[in-house]
């Protein structure tokens, strides 16, 4: 199909994310590069890169690089190079890639991209190891920028990974909370955790490029505050696929987030509205975690009770909150038309 | 006893080391309380300020606090104020916490001064988010050190993580080498891992106190290369007491090392002697993991083989070029005074 004059002038979404992987690869092989052999094995293996063999799997189970592309168009946005966001779009995506890894175990989820879960293939010592060698690499990167930036960046990182480390401590903490009464998890503790957890990286990521870039303060804190309520966006669609997406996309188990009792947004919405369905599912939660039959009949009733749609609406007013904060703040054009796109495209699947 | 006038003069190690801490204490306290409720919980348990059930067990399980110390007197041998060190020295002694937990999980140690290791008495996912939010606050912390040294110092403990993250590797690496023939590993293997696993953050906490007392780089390097010495004198130490040391003392169980395949100074160091008893050790090694009767036997013959001996020269060797490094560097004579005593007193358990 030929393209219209609006489709040269606006990339995909996808564009968005290749350009800014491209541009960050070099940057990214060489951090990798710089880990012990054996953690970096296992580092190339949970980016996607290779296969437990060490041999090169090109794309195939990459991530889409959503951090990286945000330090860069955080930089773009404010009129700076690129280039300069490069250690910053480095330090967030391994900082990203620790957080998998040790969630993983954390959670026992033995999948991840359709592939084994690094501590499934490699054991939960090691894979605990590779999360740390990351971890370290990204802040040693960070402050060894050039420039008069590192010290002012990695007081960022490190801000958010404090966040990002307790919103993971909540979510664990809330498996063990009951569904209603006294001890259940309220909509402001909900909020504060996924913040943590999914928002503060992504309102990192915006924010890191900027202050690479030499932005003021208060353009430096709105991008975080636009990437912080699109995390809050992200994991209400994220909570969504947790329950209804197809496993053949996410690459998780059907149910997943049902069986383990994790406290996700539809059905603590569900659960609010009081409605016949609600009580049934209240039930239903307070009796057992569910079997395979269960779960099936939990998402009816968390659809039923209006769930979904809560959530949805959820993912809708965080998605226009993250535009307003970029809107009120000045920015270049290419820019922050790209950031909009990215936006949409990253909570389109279930809007 | 009535103390003498050198009595009065040289405080002991013990002494040091209190001293030290109670400088500390108070950073150290604050530091902690500013993690998630629940990974400070963790976190004051694994330091041995209380029990599992958030009690405090005041001074019941406490580590000695010799990174603290360093960093303490690392400053003062510098002529700076000991004020000065504590931002580094909570970092260094929040990394060492950090590392403890995380270790205990990849090596399956059920026991850390004598109580349950944190993932024993918490969970194992619990520990490593425990620890990850250890590393992070030591970050943090040093990050937003007032004053002008603070990307420094940050740099300084970043180096140290990744050297401590590679010799963790190695030493994992390691276990599943042969014992003897070509893939055996070689001392200076050995000392790398150990230098990275032990030495590094030594080292870092010996040059972090100078570094926040605004030392010239030869004179950080130095107490980093003292540091480093000491490391690998400790290890030395420590591989001794894995073996031989009494389990109501080290709060490990007897012959732990063994029982793993762990590839110990002493163990090598008789394989490498090529006596008869190194022969009879190697094929028992190579036969299998020690039973308990067989650890006692590997035990003798690597004592017989001249494996503890080696080990504890090494231990003075590297004591002495650690007093060496100290003795060639320009520093305050009270302060060197204690580091002298400390140097020793940390290595004399086996001397």
């Amino acid at each position: 199909m030929p393209g219209t004059v609006e489709d040269v002038d606006v990339p995909s979404a996808s564009d968005v994310l290749r350009r800014c992987r491209e541009l960050v690869r070099p940057a990214l092989v060489d951090a990798v590069g710089r880990l012990h052999p054996w953690t970096g094995e296992m580092a190339a293996y949970a980016l996607g890169w290779s296969d437990t063999a060490g041999t090169p799997e090109p794309g195939g189970s990459e991530g889409k690089g959503v951090r990286q592309a945000l330090a860069v168009l955080g930089a773009e946005a404010v009129g700076a190079d690129a280039a300069c966001a490069v250690p910053g779009a480095v330090a967030v995506e391994l900082v990203h890639t620790f957080s998998l890894l040790h969630d993983d175990v954390m959670d026992a989820d033995a999948l991840r991209r359709r592939r084994p879960a690094v501590w499934k293939a490699y054991g939960t010592g090691p894979a605990v190891l590779a999360g740390d060698a990351l971890l370290a690499r990204a802040v040693t990167g960070l402050a060894g920028t050039p420039g008069d930036h590192a010290a002012a960046a990695v007081r960022r990182l490190c801000d958010a990974l404090n966040d990002l480390v307790a919103g993971q401590a909540e979510d664990l903490r809330f498996e063990h909370r009951p569904w209603d009464g006294p001890g259940a998890v309220g909509p402001e503790e909900y909020r504060s955790m996924a913040e943590g957890k999914t928002g503060a990286l992504l309102g990192c990521a915006l924010a890191l490029g900027a202050v690479l870039g030499g932005a003021p303060e208060p353009t430096v804190a709105a991008l975080d505050r636009a990437g912080r309520h699109l995390g809050l966006a992200f994991q209400a669609v994220d909570d969504i696929l947790g329950i209804w997406g197809d496993p053949a996309t996410t690459g998780k188990p059907v149910h997943a987030d049902l069986h383990r009792g994790k406290k996700t947004h539809p059905v603590l919405a569900a659960l609010a509205g009081g409605s016949r369905a609600a009580r049934e599912l209240g039930t239903l939660l307070a009796s057992s975690r569910p079997t395979d039959a269960a779960a099936e009949r939990v998402a009816s009733l968390v659809e039923e009770a209006g769930g979904r749609a809560a959530t949805r609406g959820e993912a809708r007013r965080h998605l226009d909150a993250a535009r307003d904060a970029l809107r009120a703040t000045p920015l270049t054009r290419t820019a922050a038309r790209e950031l909009d796109v990215l936006f949409a495209g990253l909570t389109d699947r279930v809007m």
